[in-house]
């Protein structure tokens, strides 16, 4: 047994975020070391979280999907992105991005629930493909990943403004 | 001076990708040692790179982009997906995919006038964020980047189906 179990627990649904998972998204995204500094957790929100998430929720290639429990408490989120382009014979390509769960809640197989479901979406939609950035001091991370199939293949790099 | 020159070449323009730019860009793909094994350089071309084409190319979020010679010889490909989100209060982020400058015109210049223009795009569409993976065996890819302000900041994960 590890810590990571790879049955997911079965009573966490996963499902498309909808309007009113902003504030409690934001907060996952918030409750990092890494987040802290980027977000806003005010209440209200600043108005710039629910523009972004009416231009993502319209956006086709653009899935942001929660993890629910029975209940209908929201502990995990990620978000997929599907992405046509010429290589790899026209394939397109999967990104996944902002994969998080409740910090009270992490090593349940939640973040695995999620990441399988994002890695079967791109493989229903043709995707040959799916890649992602986690940050180099996210060695647990780096770790899960390669549980799930991925290989550290890649160098990330990042510029912000 | 070094053999990159940052005065990038003042003949060569970027613009964006047309139909009939897709066989010399897929070209440019497949002239690579982990590409190569990736694409059909047939003639003619497989019409999945052609379906491609038309679905990235009616895609709000998508430029595919050429750096076109004096004369008008493609010599370049970047591709700039936009993508909405919410981390960073909602900013976009930039993904660049694909770049590629023709073999015999490498260390030129081309690519980084390339990638500035994705980035100065990035940031004029908003994104606080600008991400790539470049893989690891690519050591001048890398130093490429670090010369154009970015940071090796991330492991990039991938599976590939």
């Amino acid at each position: 047994m590890t810590s990571h179990p790879s049955v997911a627990n079965s009573s966490t649904t996963i499902r498309r975020a909808r309007r009113e998972d902003v504030a409690i998204i934001v907060a996952m995204l918030a409750d990092d070391p890494l987040g802290s500094g980027r977000e806003r957790l005010e209440d209200p929100l600043p108005p710039s979280y629910y523009k972004a998430f009416e231009t993502l929720d319209r956006d086709p290639n653009i899935q942001l999907m929660v993890a629910e429990q029975e209940g209908g408490a929201v502990i995990g989120c990620l978000q997929l992105c599907i992405l046509p382009g010429l290589s790899s014979q026209g394939a397109s390509r999967a990104l996944i991005e902002d994969v998080r769960v409740a910090s009270k809640l992490r090593s349940q197989g939640i973040g695995e629930q999620l990441v399988q479901w994002a890695v079967a979406e791109a493989r229903a939609k043709g995707c040959k493909l799916v890649e992602l950035l986690t940050h180099s001091t996210r060695v647990d991370a780096q770790r899960f990943y390669v549980r799930l199939g991925f290989k550290a293949s890649h160098v990330g790099m990042t510029v912000r403004f």
